[in-house]
């Protein structure tokens, strides 16, 4: 890419928002798309917390909160954490959505020509972020099945790694990590004394087996997750981040000059949500889950997701590129090509956070693309 | 400073946030402390937007906002915008609050090694975000008066110089630039081809003359503004940042891959908050920074601040750490030494921004604890 203004920094030229724009712009001129793009959930944040929102800027919690995040609010989740991790050296505190978290964790790390380990595909930002800092992001190659093959990961460290971010489930192939091959990327990590981030924000979308952490196996894995998808609330800005104290304690320090602190009034409902059961919201989700991967089964080569609400289907024909421009200009069915999300543009994503029948129509339509 | 860790990014060891932290803690151990540190209004956001963000959260405004903001909230900002600059090059877009466009702006546009003028004393976060970035902060000293010696950053520029951060009324001094100094400094930047962003936060609380922009003379400024101080919502979280479209866009594509959005129920109030009358507010903080000046006029060698909440005086003996130790440990007033904001420790912050009977008893204080 090239400088669109000759005062821009070298960094904004290493990426760019083109690819999901794209869609989103095609998507615009349609009347009634099939929307099976978006990526948060389709629930809204259950009334109580709401109220308690609500409550919270009636009674005035709307200055500053403490850089770390209302003291109840943290200590609640402190002692989540302490119970799962037991380990005295791990903090705790709030951020401005989870994304705000990984950005405070790549900057505190990562200087000009570091290394970074993404897996491809992955989430969009974490590319961006790794350029943001100055760093060069590393890909390693997860096709066909989306796992992580640790020898890999081992073959691509040199000695510029400084991180590796892994995301799990995993967005946008909705795949889990098996619990062995975390273990080994974790130990690995440990080993060559290279960062983890471990991207959790939707550990609580995991249907066919517990959730299972990198940090159960490396104690100084950072943890960046949150209350957007889990609880319906990607607008209102609440992550947390978990890691080692002194790499928390500088990652508050550029909180404190930048971010500042997650939105006030609203923590107040966080710290209800951590509480809160929304347990039927992801059996339901389950549900979407296994009618999707049902009803495309025959169709489509698809890897089948064990959580978040992803599925990550190859194109049967064509690029992803061309399957997906037919797609929203036949059908009406908004999904993202692959290239998005990786150096491939060969699958495609499709969310099915999304009513039962606007996922009912999206199969329909899927079916028919699928013999061209 | 030196690395806490061997993982910190070189960045992180450049800035510190010590200084403040100190005045803090000392604080905590008090009981009834006299609170003229605070860097955020007394009065809380009015019932009317309360009530507005409320109903936003009802209605299910909790998912993710476009990243440039809540269209009716971007476009009654543009609207005001393109009234007072009528430039249609000039786009606005929502923040998460003045610091985070501010950390936007930099590094958009800061490469490392890049130099930026920022003004001796200054916010911290000028300093600290432009490590972020890896650029050079160059200080040019205001003192006496606080007013900006137009040759004297021209004397500072340099082939490397790429940014002037000027804040207009100033924290922590409280000082109105004067318009002509504004102008020169507009213009200079201009005719040199250097990006100037204007964080305008406390633009509301001018209290002596109209506000002035140095966007009005320099069409390519960057302004950084927001509701937190003007409409007693801090932990909202809500600014917005206007400047030349192609800058713009540039500075949406970072914030989709970190911040993503501003806190998308509360935006709903911020553009009821556009059109809300808060002159009663500004009105009072003007009879308090009148009575204070009036009070510390014969103590204290002070300029009269034009704006802003803040005062900041010479400390009459000592340097100012020894002051405001003095005056945090003999009569519990928490004050902020000036070292936290300049390389100079001579004088120290008086917020305001406090109740009557609070400003009473610090002033009381300050009485006594000038002649020593």
């Amino acid at each position: 890419m090239t400088k669109t203004h000759p005062w821009l920094a070298e960094r904004m030229t290493r990426f760019d928002a083109s690819g999901i724009r794209k869609v989103f712009e095609l998507g615009a001129k349609l009347k009634d798309p099939i929307d099976l793009s978006i990526g948060q959930p389709d629930f809204d944040v259950p009334d109580e917390l709401k109220e308690c929102a609500a409550e919270a800027i009636r009674r005035g919690k709307n200055g500053y909160s403490l850089t770390q995040g209302v003291p109840a609010f943290r200590e609640r989740l402190q002692a989540e954490i302490a119970k799962r991790y037991n380990d005295p050296q791990r903090e705790v505190f709030i951020t401005s959505g989870t994304s705000g978290g990984l950005m405070l964790a790549v900057l505190t790390l990562v200087d000009p020509g570091d290394e970074v380990i993404v897996f491809d595909p992955s989430f969009v930002m974490y590319d961006a972020l790794v350029h943001v800092a100055g760093g060069i992001p590393v890909y390693v190659d997860t096709y066909p099945d989306f796992q992580i093959d640790v020898g890999r990961v081992e073959a691509a460290l040199t000695a510029k790694t400084k991180m590796i971010i892994v995301n799990n489930p995993a967005n946008p192939t909705g795949v889990v990590l098996n619990s062995r091959s975390l273990r080994d990327l974790a130990e690995l990590a440990q080993r060559r004394n290279v960062a983890l981030i471990s991207d959790e924000i939707y550990c609580d979308f995991c249907y066919d087996e517990p959730f299972v952490s990198p940090a159960e196996y490396n104690p100084r894995t950072i943890v960046a997750a949150g209350f957007s998808k889990s609880h319906g609330m990607p607008g209102w800005r609440l992550g947390f981040v978990h890691g080692p104290r002194e790499i928390v304690q500088q990652m508050l320090k550029l909180q404190q000059f930048s971010f500042v602190c997650a939105p006030h009034p609203l923590q107040w409902a966080g710290l209800k949500a951590v509480d809160y059961d929304m347990r039927p919201a992801y059996a339901a989700y389950k549900c979407k889950r296994d009618r999707l991967v049902a009803s495309l089964r025959d169709y489509y080569d698809l890897v089948t997701p064990g959580g978040a609400f992803y599925a990550f289907p190859r194109a049967p024909w064509g690029t992803a590129t061309e399957f997906v421009t037919e797609a929203i200009e036949r059908h009406g069915l908004l999904i993202i090509p692959g290239g998005v999300f990786s150096r491939r543009d060969t699958h495609f994503r499709i969310s099915y956070a999304a009513s039962d029948e606007t996922i009912n129509r999206g199969v329909e339509a899927l079916r028919k693309l699928a013999r061209k």
